[in-house]
């Protein structure tokens, strides 16, 4: 069982190599938009499932709260919290619906998505893009594997970041990274540090 | 800002290596302390703040629905998750109560309390710890930095798995890792796979 941690270690930081070739580039576009759209007045909208839910409200708690400086709440919503509604939704629609419904409620022109799966093939994940395409808003998606098909919803100014990795687990552990690159680009960016 | 999201991945990167060689030992420990714990038909309860209250959530999802391989459901439970317990709880009590007071609730002797904060001192996590302590229950920390108070409550039969660094980010980067290394041992012990 020692051997299996250590290969997973082994494997978790390969990964991240690779990441660090293939990603930094997708990652400093769409920090630029969400800087954008932020400065805009506008807000970013967070969803995903499981593991995904945790990394969409990781996200959303950064912004709202703080990731590592002290400035003024930013404004962010995960999509994956309000376990009222989501149970609603699914209940009466269907699971499928449950981030797209909320979108079409709270999504205003200029928002963005923030839209996390490994797979690139959830249901309600692929929904929730057709419902901010809808609405005018712009998409980031933190794909893996081959994308999914979240990789053929892809529009101009609308950026995909993919972990180039077949394995959920291995994805979800660089995907956090990438939720901390973005949060530690925008805070720098719109409250430059003295340093 | 290119170079601050490369450099972000250089030291995540670093973070993993420093912790594959710290943190194998303790995480074997920690699983064989999960798969008695399941074998003897108790539960784990999991508790963090921000980030670690995803990484709590990550890892009771992964229990109760599935990692990689079909099995059973598992038994557990994240005490960030009830957001009406919650509320209500700090705002008649404190919010240093929220997870002590779901463990006097919840907890029997035999279950684990998985207790996750970046830096070992967070008032809610203390007061869990005592609380698992108080029904009889064993301890799996999960921290980074000093281990902060955390490290001073760990008793024997208990297992702290603390992170080399001093970054929140950092550190809640190889808590996930540690969270699917669990997963995975706690799988394959349980459910051995023909390979
Ligand atoms: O393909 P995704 O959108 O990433 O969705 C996967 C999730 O539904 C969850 O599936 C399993 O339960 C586990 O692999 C989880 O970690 C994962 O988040
Ligand atoms: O010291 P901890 O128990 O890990 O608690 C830290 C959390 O309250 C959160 O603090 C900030 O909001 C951010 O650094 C979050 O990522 C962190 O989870």
């Amino acid at each position: 069982m020692l051997e299996r941690i250590k290969d997973s270690f082994t494997e978790s930081i390969q990964t991240k190599i690779d990441a660090a070739e293939a990603l930094p580039e997708p990652i400093e576009k769409a920090a630029e938009m969400m800087v954008q759209c932020l400065l805009g007045g506008n807000k970013i909208l967070s969803c995903g499932n499981g593991g995904s839910a945790g990394d969409a409200q990781h996200f959303s708690a950064e912004l709202l709260n703080r990731y590592e400086i002290e400035r003024p709440p930013l404004p962010a919503i995960a999509l994956s919290c309000d376990t009222s509604t989501i149970t609603a939704i699914a209940n009466d629609y269907s699971y499928d619906e449950i981030f797209s419904k909320q979108i079409f409620a709270l999504g205003q022109p200029g928002d963005i998505l923030l839209a996390i799966s490994t797979s690139g093939n959830s249901g309600n994940i692929i929904k929730a893009m057709e419902a901010a395409l809808s609405r005018d808003m712009t998409i980031v998606a933190l794909t893996g594997k081959d994308g999914g098909a979240m990789a053929g919803l892809m529009s101009v100014g609308d950026v995909e970041i993919r972990v180039p990795s077949n394995v959920t687990a291995r994805i979800q552990e660089v995907h956090l990274l990438v939720i901390h690159c973005l949060c530690d680009n925008i805070d720098r960016t719109l409250f430059p540090q003295d340093e």
